[in-house]
């Protein structure tokens, strides 16, 4: 922390505001400018507020931190190695990572029969997926739209994963239902709007299945990096952060803003891998192949799309979904450009087992 | 809803459409203008997504909405009557609404201990408070920051609650916790961060305390109003509106931007009370005077503001602290524009018992 | 400037770095930290950049800013002590400031006819205002939209100044009409949309009538006060301050969000008056009375609002327009929360000849 | 236009309202609903303000608009088919469509003396730039920085053109530079800051040198499309839009939100060329290559780069400036993104002459 002093600050208060610094275990260091006069803190700060050392005194103009806020999500953390995260699959384990080949997620918004997830499932497993997303419980704007069916989704979601043999990444709204999700969730998620829901973080974080944490709607880079910690705070290392798009000031096209930009500053701030969703990020099937083709480019290391075998009948989020028909489509361009940055394997199998 | 179709959709599939519509219960209103045809739909239509719809054409342009997305929450929901909200206190029920006379709450971010909550206690009720509000969990973007005294802090609520005769207004972030926090608090809060857990809400809407219900950072209004939607339709129908500031691209000198247009757009689309928070609405303590005044002449229904026996020593959101002498002058302040607006009363006592 | 180097920093480095410091002019101080290292730069370091100074070393880790960018509207120009500006009138000079009455400015969005201009300038002046608002040139989003009557509407406003006896105040679009519109202002505008307009604000800053400044739609307090800083760098001191609302991520109900803490924020910072447009700020004659009384409370020194005969008919912005007879009501109401913060004056006459 | 009637209305008022539209010249067809009747409105509508309609009666609840605001702009306006704009240069014109090769656009964000520039147009030339960039009038925030040579910079760029062969693009600031801009400069950029600058809009329009409209850093899509329209409306249809990265909420990391998925929204909307500008769009050099390999995967049609031959020097924007090393590298990179998706072009000359 750095405390910089009003023009003009009488001597006494600076040696009064001192004593106080030493007294929270801090070593205040001095530097006497042509008009102004800072003082550093050395020792402990990273726990402070800035603005609350800022109220010790009326003579501080302004307290700058200096230190990052989070610690094991740091890229330092790691000695500026990339982490992987392996997710076990009926198929093996799939690595997660900067140095990993692309892994693509992909399914419905929500799980509705078995036929379709089943179905659905073993098309994007056919077109090179790794993953099958769908969830159970759905958080919805309002208490009157469908709001996932629950438990008795799980056991489809079993079943899709018998028949298909993809891992199973599965949302959870509600701490009471993390240990029956895990029964059959290979990744648990957290989605946008409870990313800042604190108690559910620490509960998952002090669970052994990976998390992918989506980033909250309006969520700074540092929040997001913040709600990671939480989870690693409490014992869980295995952390994917994913992307979903922001919102701003125009949503009349794409629903969300896509900052894909998060994958080189993440990429210099984190360990952790990084997922792009373009089906949220956008809201509109028809931008998704662009948006998927740039994250690739872009560097991601994973991509989480929405894929419904009849999206005009989907009980959510049918406009963001392709078909399987599309998907296949996609995933053929998406090679094209996977190779090209030398991220892509057409081995149906994962690498490792 | 209103489906627009493109310029030269064949007449085919119009009534094509026209026949998936009436399968679904609704009754298709068809208008040919000069360039494209319009198809009113007539029935029950709020639940369903404009943008859902759209995916049953290729043909459609775009899918209107003309309905409210919500019901119990909206103003023709009591036929253009505000409602009031009644709060049991030890010196009597309170109202919160617009035919009321103002409700300030008052306190600080959190319990810290006995002697601190008692105090405030003691002095803003002095100052013509009617809520103490005081943190015993509290949300922090730090997994290593206080998060609050927890249970204890309960206990010491309870305490200041009977030393003063306030009523108790506290947070509640996980839905474990409910039942022993409505054992003191005569209103439960949902933070700013859980405005769209949707678990937490469901749960908080079916238990019978009045909840204090915060503005997510970055909730629209049609959200918001949403989540409220989602605690009456739980059950619940006492419900204050509480605007504390939302995110936008200027955080350099007030922490959030306070939102004051809530006061009269609120006023005419729902029938329930607002509150305004100008502590976390801007952050820093220099501002709150003149945002508490705007914000009564604006016509609220209720301030909650924060206020520390010291501020620099506080354990959570000190910055943004009156002193109890800041807050007596501030009071006194108010009371003439409350007084100017006629929703001030001078009686310590509540106006209703 | 302070300028944080990465843990780990040669000491050769920062040596190397201080000697380049030298060479720019500025004095290099060291604290030596636990961790790290931190340079404080002293000498004239307001007009460097920060990012560009952090490219001079790939161990600088950050470099913070100390000084605030502006120095002509920083409060502290004017040791403390907030500025009046004189604004000649028919009536006589009408004094805008933290210390002055209140001053009303209302008036159409557009000049669009001799009668309207005439027989509002003459209603709003009968209920108290002191200036006539009216567009000769008008920014629209369409090219293909009503764009003012240019010069004729110029003379209609020296008809209605004549007719009343009110200040006129209008909006220069285009650096090639300001000598025109100077002959008949008495405040020239620049709106919003120019507000980052460099070219405009440099030759409105080198002639000497008085300039509103309306806040730009995503400006900063910062950028704002910078806008401010170009038109005082060029010579003129008289510059007034209007929030009219920035964009912000909803804007279902309100078209703008109406910053009103810009009210403390600004007093603290700079010297100059505020003004407040809430009829730009929400977009909706009905939210404007509320918004209006809210503003004086939080202390403005200035309202503008709009007012036009016959709304449905404007050419312009007639939905956020009160018609006279509102506005007389409004007026009325305002008096009340004026008088309570004793800054109203019922004189029809300016307080200063 | 879509007029809905608030439920209950009266019919006779139903009956004044559509003689009143049929009077405008509309024609109004009718819908009668359940609960509410709907009013379609048949005829020229487009200038038409929603806002505006809905004045003409208290019982109308809500205006809605079916038609896009702009024309010329839209991809209707060609049948669906994109539009190249051909810019000459020294070595022959060269298109920018969605079916040519990518364009690459690179230089320093400002003029500062021949040597550098002439140096800078040679490094970019050989790497396979076709245009040099580079600012002679700069828009900078604070009055006290450097804002561009001005005048002798343009014989600067002449002379990188006359050494290098590029096409010269640069910034018009001021409506009265255009004709000696216009001398040197092969398009005519108007900047983010300018965008909502409507009378330099129309004058640029009026001259034929075609235009790059960078996107105002909070506009929507809409305006921007708008402010082409203007452009196209005074007669030139030759405009490149370049998104440059918007204001959000966080900006601690990249300076702006490079929004990459204008992409395909612009695509389906409209026949104009793109151009993603990512040294801009993140504020950091380091950024760069993720976002420019990205968009070129997204499918845009050109990228503006800077580079700087020694940035830490740079009177302006060094820190998101490449060094012409980095920048060879980058091109290496890109050209593999840019055959993968056949957008690249090996030959350093001009597909067409």
């Amino acid at each position: 922390m750095i405390v910089v002093m009003k023009a003009g600050t009488p001597e006494a208060e600076i040696e009064r505001l001192s004593q106080e610094f030493v007294s929270m275990g801090l070593e205040p260091e001095k530097i006497v400018g042509r008009h102004k006069t800072v003082v550093g803190l050395v020792g402990e700060t990273a726990d402070m507020d800035a603005l609350q050392l800022q109220e010790l005194s009326g003579w501080i103009e302004q307290v700058l931190r200096v230190e990052k806020p989070y610690k094991r999500v740091s890229r330092e953390f790691r000695h500026g190695e990339a982490s992987q995260v392996f997710v076990s699959t009926p198929d093996g384990a799939v690595p997660f990572g900067e140095h990993e080949p692309l892994v693509i997620v992909a399914g419905p918004c929500s799980v509705e029969n078995e036929e379709m997830i089943v179905e659905t499932a073993k098309r994007v497993k056919a077109a090179g997926a790794k993953f099958l997303r769908g969830g159970a419980y759905k958080p919805r704007t309002s208490p009157y739209a469908f709001q996932g069916h629950g438990e008795s989704a799980l056991a489809l979601l079993a079943a899709a994963k018998e028949a298909s043999g993809l891992g199973i990444i599965t949302e959870v709204m509600d701490a009471a239902d993390i240990e029956k999700i895990a029964e059959v969730a290979d990744v648990l998620q957290v989605g946008a709007r409870n990313m800042h829901n604190f108690s559910l973080l620490k509960k998952i974080g002090a669970q052994d299945k990976p998390v992918l944490l989506k980033r909250g709607m309006s969520a700074t880079i540092d929040e997001w990096l913040m709600a990671a910690e939480y989870i690693m705070a409490a014992g869980n290392p295995n952390v994917i952060l994913c992307e979903r798009g922001i919102r701003t000031f125009d949503s009349r096209y794409a629903r969300n803003t896509l900052d894909l930009a998060v994958i080189p500053v993440l990429r210099s701030l984190t360990h952790l891998p990084i997922m792009i969703d373009p089906s949220h990020g956008t809201g509109k099937w028809e931008y998704v192949p662009s948006m998927a083709m740039a994250a690739i480019a872009g560097g991601t290391d994973s991509l989480m799309i929405e894929v419904h075998p009849n999206p005009s009948k989907a009980l959510s989020d049918g406009p963001q979904s392709l078909t399987p028909d599309r998907f296949d489509r996609l995933m053929t361009d998406l090679a094209v450009i996977g190779k090209a940055v030398d991220r892509w394997t057409d081995s149906p199998l994962p690498v490792l087992a």
